[in-house]
């Protein structure tokens, strides 16, 4: 049943890397809701390959179809809404090497064991599936936006050389051919990519995202609590290895004084002198932002 | 509704820091299943209070109490189990001087938001909660040992001090003052938690977890793979601020041909040379140990 | 995992006909909100065995014991809320014929065949567990009765003789013997039960439910309407064999212009003329009282 | 929420009324499954309107499109199946003169409160969104077929006229004109239908479903029982007002004794007497054919 996320706020992917198509399905949107498709477009490009020579080579439009659940308006109805994304680049010849070998480092050998093949062009475990991802993650950007809670999201290091600058400018609706505002640290991370798809090979990284807007209080613990939650679906992204929120793993080196975050009241509300903890104690938030790094 | 984890196997725990008692019920247990009382006590040792120098003061009996769904044979019959700890040790004037103001760290801030109140010594958020959650990790550990899969965990590191050696002794059962096979990791454990302790502060540290014997192709990507799941159960552990899957972070600093496990027969089955990705691939089990460390 | 109900408000139901008690975990309490056990405890004396002689022979207190989820003013926390009955009279005795053959009409069997054994007493099967989802029912009532929702519930029918009165009266609060506000319909409901006691026989009945007060809109057509979660719940007390809303089974012998219920304006809000379709249409409530009949 | 329904085999329809097109995305598939889709069409056509003089207006062609999750050779991979019927019949004209007043017996007023619009010509709470039901129910006992699980329906009564024979010849894959086996029966029910048309009405009715090939112990006690999950899918088909399981609420006027079904031997297995209970006994399959009717 891995294909379904959210409780309020619901979605379902579907499609595969060489099917017809991909989508998806959300459950929750609130009726009268137009999407910005403009919007949705230029977010959808920050994941698209095929745009540039540092990405891998596939080139899709990726234009989102709005199937169902719009009205003449294009407001939601309170009904299901099914986007879709038509595969056109679908070239399966390019991996019919792959087809009775399982790639290393690829899902294609327990998904064998799974389903008694292994799946075209990596099937529904192919990266390709986080465009439907992004979409119900795009609209509820835009939904979360209206109540004045924003979400960023940055590369915050590749191949082992990170970003030196906080994530303090606001990188909302910038589309980085290499995702960094700093043209030096861009030009870095072109070469780590550069330098290793010359020689055949991919590079790992980090992307780092900030949450800021949000109210105090928000989840529940322990087991529905938002490390929970947005761990659960980070993981949903092919690749990733590891997440950690605020300081994370440094923590773990530090002692209880070094890691706690002080109390002190600012315009008339509750703040922290720092932010080690990622904005997130007990699983709830506490007001300031919330911060999470994905390897 | 964040008391409640799991589909298949799933449990509710209940009870607070300062209630007469704190409890789990458990749903998904085969009927006819008996319990391992002292294999049971023997593993809420392992994270019991109390104990010795280097642990926290509060001292518990923490002896589970088999409430319902046990027969006259001791047998689960099919219906819900429920099991008790009574809080014996509970001292609220201890924790009267927090009433009132929220300690850093700590969910007192956030849970006021949220309830209205800072919960008496911690409330839900208490990290003396994790008892329930193990008598339910206990009994599944039980069921699973039925079925050749072993899980295991050590500390790996303290206070910024990594255990030198691999993770290839077995630990079942063997219940460390803290938790090293060798003395010497052992002594230096201490050292940092004591030397932490005389300046009236505390510690951080990184666990590691091993499950070995998991057939490959468990697992459904991708909100329902293992690390989704395996990460929004162990955010539920108070304080734990990080995750990783096999070498996890330590991976997007290499390339992909560094990172990728080659596959090689070895006596009529499929495995890796290397286990980077730490027995998980496209959130299913590859049939190698599944290795992840928590912050 | 049949012994959880509900979303927003979710409580798990364990123990047995046998076990030492039975109780219920509630998740999902608003913190801050004091149950009034006067209330409840009425409440759970209109379903309680043995307090009279037209009821079956067990007696038991049912009293209920707020074991974990309530501050020492006893207002909820926030965290989860555990209720517990002491089984006070369990006599396995009374039920060792049954051990070896199954009782016709009872879940003997089919659970002999999914555990391996004749559940003592009913197991989890027992008229009894309606005991403690009567607290979760019981308390839920005083919240929405805090927002204007009255909930309340007559015997509609004894052995075939249906009370002619129309469900207009308010039963809250009433402890009818045989539950009926006409004393002449509670003898004749009263002299049914003896008949059928007198030969060492047991009758059936139809239960009438009554919910006013409720806004329009609520529910979630097709799969989480009223009609929907209501069923669900009602299914859960054991001989219930059929549910139907408002006229039900009646609405199939009649065309649709009998059956569809006209609109007017009354006092500025919207009523319809009649009220054939209980208070639902579409799966949602229409602002009319909801009812239902459960057999 | 409402839109998804299930558990190991879930699924979610979408689309509207008016919409391009409805459609399901079905997760829980076994990979390698090949939907029969000429048995899928015969099992589309005993629900779709058009076909005759006796059904509704709309005509609509109802050709399921498998849009993702079958390979090149037409068998599920594991990945999530999307069908989807293209909407060819709109005439949103038709409905025009409903826009601003709700209609009698339907949602549009409710839905109106709920979401600020009436939906045009019914929107998701349309009879035409039990087409994708269909869809999923119909591959659903394609599946179960295979188990040696067979489901039945048949029109039990029409206007208050019920079928004076038993449902005991097997209907599978007979499509009636109005659904009797006996001609005479089917004469009657026609003639009450064309009767209420004439009348510029409609007319009500009951139908009968039959599954037999369970094996006993399937449903779990007491809210995952068979009648909770049947009966809170079968309120998902729009003016459904009641279910009843087995002699349902006939059982109501009946004393114990003649309501419960004796055991007996038969062939190496326990079967009953009679079958009042419905083949559901404590939420459980008994083995006896389940058998139950909704208005």
């Amino acid at each position: 049943m891995g294909s379904t996320y959210g409780q309020l706020y619901r979605f379902t992917v579907f499609g595969e890397s060489h099917s017809p198509g991909i989508g998806v399905t959300i459950e929750g949107l609130p009726a009268g809701f137009r999407p910005d498709r403009e919007a949705l477009r230029a977010f959808l490009k920050r994941r698209a390959p095929g745009r540039n020579e540092y990405s891998s080579a596939r080139r899709e439009a990726d234009e989102p179809l709005f199937e169902e659940g719009l009205d003449a308006d294009g407001r939601t109805t309170g009904a299901p809404l099914t986007v879709l994304i038509r595969n056109t680049d679908i070239r399966p010849a390019d991996y019919e090497a792959f087809r009775t070998v399982p790639r290393p480092g690829h899902a294609d050998y327990p998904a064998y064991v799974k389903t008694g093949r292994i799946p075209s062009g990596g099937g529904k475990w192919s990266g390709r599936m986080t465009a439907p991802i992004c979409i119900a993650g795009g609209l509820a950007r835009q939904l979360l936006a209206a109540e004045g809670i924003r979400i960023e999201a940055r590369i915050e290091s590749i191949a082992g050389l990170h970003d030196p600058d906080p994530f303090t400018e606001s990188t909302e609706d910038k589309v980085f051919p290499v995702s960094s505002p700093d043209p030096l640290t861009a030009k870095r991370f072109q070469d780590k990519i550069l330098a290793a798809k010359a020689a055949g090979d991919s590079v790992g990284g980090t992307v780092e995202c900030r949450i800021t807007g949000l109210p105090a209080g928000l989840g529940d613990h322990p087991f529905d609590g938002l490390e929970n939650r947005i761990a659960a679906a980070v993981f949903g992204i092919p690749a990733v290895k590891g997440i950690e929120f605020g300081d994370g793993f440094a923590l773990s080196a530090l002692r209880g004084s070094q890691a706690n975050d002080a109390y002190r009241p600012e315009n008339g509300r509750i703040v922290t002198e720092s932010n080690h903890c990622g904005g997130i104690l007990g699983g709830m938030s506490d007001g300031m932002p919330l911060l999470f790094r994905a390897a």
